[in-house]
């Protein structure tokens, strides 16, 4: 399957012994708020990444949910990375907090979910959360807010957009990782990784992650088209709009 | 007070016997959901409004927070009205509910929150609970969402708004109560009620509840001005926008 979508795999290690990561969870009523079981790392527990040549010049890396101090290893390989991304999970800010504040400082961008960010800050407004993380040293932090969107802070913007309104949500299970996949995928596309780009691939990444849910697994992502995923970008802009025509009194 | 902004007070009852109408909540840790604690209705509990004749010709209608067999007494004493808008709450949910459906299939717009949807609907998707709410008649349904922003759904249309983002929030009574005075007045400004203008409008009552939440009761709206309203109106054209360019493969 990945080698079908042009996706390098050459630095994907196969492990003989051990099992593969699972994490169980349930949800609400409302699909909103994935509720942890259980984690079980596996083989992820001490994968500690070896990037090839190739990779380590790559010029934007996601720096996928696992063990901070082995996340930071991999921020290590790539010194002269364009834009590095972070995302975590309740586990780490729970069990390796300090190690992951460090590991924070040394990234552009944090994407994490809005439970995950009062967590992460013991703040309940979300905004003050927000202006605190970015304390820390990212130039930008995306906070995913499930059925809600998701909002993109950085010292001195906010924006922040809805989710595509669908009527029947299979399986919440992903949308987050789909939607920094389609963030970081849109973001390779674009010379300038400036703000107006990070909107745009935020618009891109909350259309994956629609396109995710509606089926299992990958098996809505995987037979995509480009205009499916134009189309429901162009929704976006629908959706978002209004005339900007302030209030004169009559 | 009423008087000095210029408001009609002359359909203002006042009851020699009984209570004012009391409303008891606590908040969550994020301030976002209000829970119920107790509703003491008192004099609101059978007030039938007697509309003036001047009140009668009214172009809007705002159905406040009512029994709705009262809101439907409210409602036929202006026929003639372009929009009758109506606010319920768990409460009617709860003990009316039929009535407040017959109340519903009378109005133009429903205004209610993502749990009163949910709950009147007994759906859990919102998507489909709008569906199914417009489906009773209905021309259009707003959702407010709290700290998530509000959507306005039409048959044919989504529209959906962050609420401004705000470190701290005081006190988030009465939002929801503000939001829909912000949408009632900035219409009333409006020749034309059309999706563009409700699209507007949607915005100044989110603009005027996040004013609201700033301080206790009524204390920062009351010293509102034109230009911190035209202000925020602004921001929330900067924290909303993207460029449309779709995406193309390279």
């Amino acid at each position: 399957m990945f080698d079908a979508h042009n996706i390098d795999t050459s630095d994907l290690e196969h492990v003989a012994d051990g099992k593969t990561f699972r994490w169980f969870g349930r949800y609400d009523y409302d699909l909103n708020v994935a509720h942890t079981l259980d984690t079980h790392l596996n083989v992820f527990a001490d994968f500690q990444p070896k990037l090839s040549e190739q990779s380590k010049n790559s010029r934007l890396v996601f720096l996928g949910n696992i063990q901070p101090d082995l996340q930071r290893g991999v921020r290590q390989q790539v010194p002269n990375a364009e834009l590095v991304a972070l995302d975590t999970m309740n586990l780490w800010i729970d069990t390796a907090r300090g190690s992951l504040l460090e590991t924070i400082k040394g990234v552009d961008l944090v994407i994490i979910n809005d439970a995950e960010a009062r967590q992460l800050t013991a703040i309940p407004n979300l905004i003050k959360a927000a202006r605190t993380i970015l304390s820390w040293g990212p130039k930008a932090l995306i906070v995913k807010r499930g059925e809600y969107g998701a909002a993109l802070f950085t010292a001195d913007t906010y924006f922040a957009i809805p989710a595509f309104p669908l009527e029947s949500v299979f399986d919440p299970t992903g949308a987050g990782d789909t939607f920094a996949g389609g963030f970081m995928g849109y973001l390779s596309s674009q010379r300038d990784l400036d703000e107006a780009a990070m909107r745009r691939a935020m618009i891109f990444g909350s259309v994956m992650a629609s396109f995710n849910v509606e089926e299992f697994g990958t098996a809505r992502v995987v037979k995509l088209t480009h205009d499916e995923i134009n189309e429901r970008f162009r929704a976006f802009k629908q959706m978002t709009h209004f005339e900007e025509i302030p209030f004169q009194k009559q």
